[in-house]
């Protein structure tokens, strides 16, 4: 990867953050997502499954629609996803089916993330790119549950 | 499992069945969805990804908002969906992070189905029943695709 696609992958990620710390304000686990195409934000979400109480309101998951309604297409192809953590195998196969060019994460999550259960969750000509400002997206979470606790 | 409740389960799939030929009228795939608690229906859906124009729009996920919106609860203990084919990754995923008790498919779906990527994808509490009215469930996809190509 050049050296200019990893700064952009920073800035992208520090606006992930930055949706991420809005959910921790609300009392949401903090995870933040944005999506970029032809290095424009499409989309940007944080986690909602308490305010909304539902399970499938994950900040991917609404970045996707929202992207999607954005380009009044239901492929995002040309797209990056910047997501502070590693993405749940609902997040992950709702790219799949989406058909992203890229998914760039944060935080690794040993548990819950997709990888665990299947790299094949994801679509095979997705490129993923993982550990980018993953310290301050692990953070995060942990001073969330530590506040909470 | 006794013979009411197999009976109950063929009236509930009908329910889904009726979902699937009401995306099929509006060029959906046609697959439907219904959440029953206490032996009642609380959430219809069917497959809306064309029409949304957004890939998560799949009835089951459809389905869970909604009955996490009836109940005011992202949990859908001693809940049941009813879904005329096997659900996705995604779906299965989204129904593991909704507790749901109790998940009952009519037709497998051996290319896209949860249980050829993982079967753990669905919460180990749920309990799974597979081929209620799988013949109807599959024939309306069959004629559809028939009719499209």
């Amino acid at each position: 990867m050049d050296r200019t696609l990893e700064n952009n992958d920073e800035i992208y990620m520090r606006e992930a953050l930055r949706e991420a710390q809005a959910a921790a304000r609300d009392g949401e686990i903090p995870i933040g997502a944005v999506i970029v195409s032809n290095g424009v934000i499409i989309a940007k979400a944080h986690n909602l499954t308490e305010q909304l109480q539902d399970t499938t309101a994950h900040a991917e998951m609404l970045a996707i629609t929202s992207a999607t309604n954005y380009l009044g297409s239901k492929y995002l192809t040309r797209c990056t996803l910047y997501v502070t953590v590693e993405p749940c195998p609902m997040c992950a196969a709702a790219l799949c089916w989406s058909q992203i060019d890229r998914v760039v994460y944060g935080a690794a999550d040993p548990k819950r993330g997709y990888s665990r259960f299947s790299p094949s969750l994801l679509h095979p000509k997705t490129e993923i790119s993982a550990g980018i400002l993953q310290d301050e997206c692990s953070a995060i979470i942990t001073e969330f549950f530590k506040k909470i606790r």
